[in-house]
């Protein structure tokens, strides 16, 4: 069953609502090219990917919409975070450009997060912005990074210091895709299905629970329901405060605060998949939570949450990574306003909410230090 | 008296609007300051300017600035067109990353079009976008390039291939300025004055005539009066169609088609400025209007603009710019659409329309094979 949900951006009476197509079936690259034709009837088409994906499934995706008349030019950039710069956007333009793409131009970004931030930055910026199509391939960003329209590139000085809020036209997602991706891979993009239960959704969060076995094996129907029920939670977040203004859109953060910071930390020793950064920092956040009110529900969350991603074969070792350099990077977080985080918790499945903390506060909690 | 236009861009439901300030007194740097800590009270200030301005004007700016209190950081780049690039842009966010610039930071771009360009440029991807604020140093930028959003930085396959439409919060125009300006460089910003007029104002067109040879002297009242009228021109048509989607923005590209070529083609030889490489094409686009139409008003205006430009010592020698690297390159202007170039043409001082065009159509007016 392909499922459909659409998605309306309130705050601007331009059209700008687009869908997000989920098909768990074989044969998905034929009926994604009708469904970009339909919508986006005329322009030539740039398809960003990266070298794995392009090996694993350009041709399919390509020649489906060559086989409808459309001119499809490819821009191929190496697998990894490296490819998230203004080098690399500046040498996609650079082709999309000689390859004639005009304003009518579609630019498709077929891949990971790393390609969806790179292809939605380069359709931003490429003749003023041109309209784009996300057509994730990873369980990642199937359930996250493709729906939400930030893109974003990385400086020297840190990540996605560079970026832009533009909007998909559409976002198709092939579930059959998941098939090529590792185990490891696998589990990453569950770790946000968590975060998204936890903040909006108790009932996926159960779901989560009983099925965790099916999920980490990859069942084709299970992530389909997963997806979807993923993307909507996020395309809600996201219409509420889409260019994070008002702090709804904050909410997507939670386990990202100290998520981003082991992450990074674990770049010297032992590379963390994003995913894997964030289920650390949904414990981080859930002690964080408990520390600031130790009577409130997050204290037996705790536990039930590490079980579950346990079960997911997701890392737990949260005190293992709280390093001098990982506590330093929460102090630096770019969301921080004045001296306080705007820090994200959940008391209860399905409800977060935005606690303003110094980052000293955050450290004591951490280390256990919470005599307060 | 400092002269005050409120821009409101209507097709948005969040807060656009802003304000024009033309400061043709002494001492404007210090009411600069105090319009933008009324407007933008809180944040740190990344001043984008260029090697001459900051030797002329920043002093001034940045220290009225921190006199309020206000921190203030500067990135200065190369004078010319060389800054506009993907690479300034990414030392610039670089160097406002490492001085802890945040997304409540407010971005000043000061100088002109280069610096306009590339610093709204900035601001529009700096942290996904923050505020900005144009403060242009040149007459080319105070009537034109400040005013309308356009941002922009060139790729090696060509001028503003990449960019954002990013609206400014405020945009101060300190016509004092225009005294450390060359009479040539004057002159170019005169040119753009013009095309507001032809396009939009006919009585600006006679204000012009009778007043050439003070404009051309930089009578700062008159400089004042002529950048007044030319914003509030600018802002109108920007207003009708931000993004250049229904073709009244266009009607701001007069004279530019051909301009464009002209400009690209004489940095072989003789680079022509911007402005000057406009009244070469607004002299072409008069031409084609009477190919066009030999019985309209073309055919009268096209002597009176050409003596216009003259008294502003504007170039006017036209045919000696149509060479075929010129005409080849009106064929791959960007803006076309399908097989024909959207072509703005004048018959009536003050309106302005769009034809459809074939470019081997421009070419035998242009050459005078105008036998149809």
């Amino acid at each position: 069953v392909i499922s459909r949900l659409e998605v309306t951006l309130p705050k601007d009476a331009s059209d700008r609502s687009y869908s997000i197509v989920v098909d768990p079936d074989p044969g998905a690259a034929d009926r994604f090219a009708a469904e970009l034709c339909a919508r986006l009837p005329s322009g030539r088409i740039g398809v960003v990917t990266d070298d794995t994906v392009s090996r694993l499934h350009l041709g399919r995706f390509a020649g489906a919409l060559r086989a409808r008349g459309r001119r499809v030019a490819a821009a191929v950039v190496p697998d990894g975070e490296g490819s998230k710069s203004l080098e690399r956007a500046a040498e996609v333009c650079e082709s999309f450009a000689r390859e004639g793409l005009d304003r009518g131009a579609v630019i498709v970004a077929l891949g990971g997060g790393v390609v969806g931030d790179l292809g939605g930055f380069v359709a931003s910026i490429f003749l003023r912005g041109v309209a784009y199509v996300q057509v994730p391939t990873t369980l990642l960003a199937q359930v996250d990074s493709s729906v939400g329209g930030k893109t974003g590139v990385n400086l020297p000085a840190g990540k996605n210091l560079v970026g832009t809020f533009w909007q998909p036209r559409l976002v198709y997602v092939d579930v059959t895709a998941l098939q090529t991706l590792s185990d490891r891979d696998r589990a990453a993009g569950l770790a946000e299905v968590v975060k998204h239960a936890l903040i909006a959704d108790a009932e996926l969060l159960t779901l989560l629970e009983r099925r965790a076995a099916d999920a980490r094996a990859g069942d084709p129907a299970l992530l389909a329901e997963l997806v979807l029920r993923s993307c909507a939670i996020k395309a809600r977040v996201v219409g509420d405060d889409e260019r994070e203004l008002t702090g709804a859109r904050a909410l997507l953060n939670f386990g990202h605060t100290v998520g981003h910071a082991i992450e990074s930390a674990s770049h010297k020793s032992h590379p963390l998949r994003h995913g894997e950064a964030v289920a650390l920092g949904m414990l981080a956040a859930l002690r964080i939570g408990r520390g600031v009110n130790p009577q409130g529900g997050a204290a037996a969350l705790e536990p039930r949450v590490a079980a579950l991603l346990q079960a997911l074969a997701l890392p737990t070792n949260l005190d293992a990574w709280l390093s001098a350099e990982t506590l330093a990077r929460v102090a630096v977080d770019k969301k921080r306003g004045g001296d306080t985080l705007g820090f994200v918790v959940v008391d209860t499945p399905g409800t977060a909410r935005l606690v303003p903390l110094p980052p000293l506060r955050i450290h004591e909690i951490l280390l256990g230090k919470n005599e307060k």
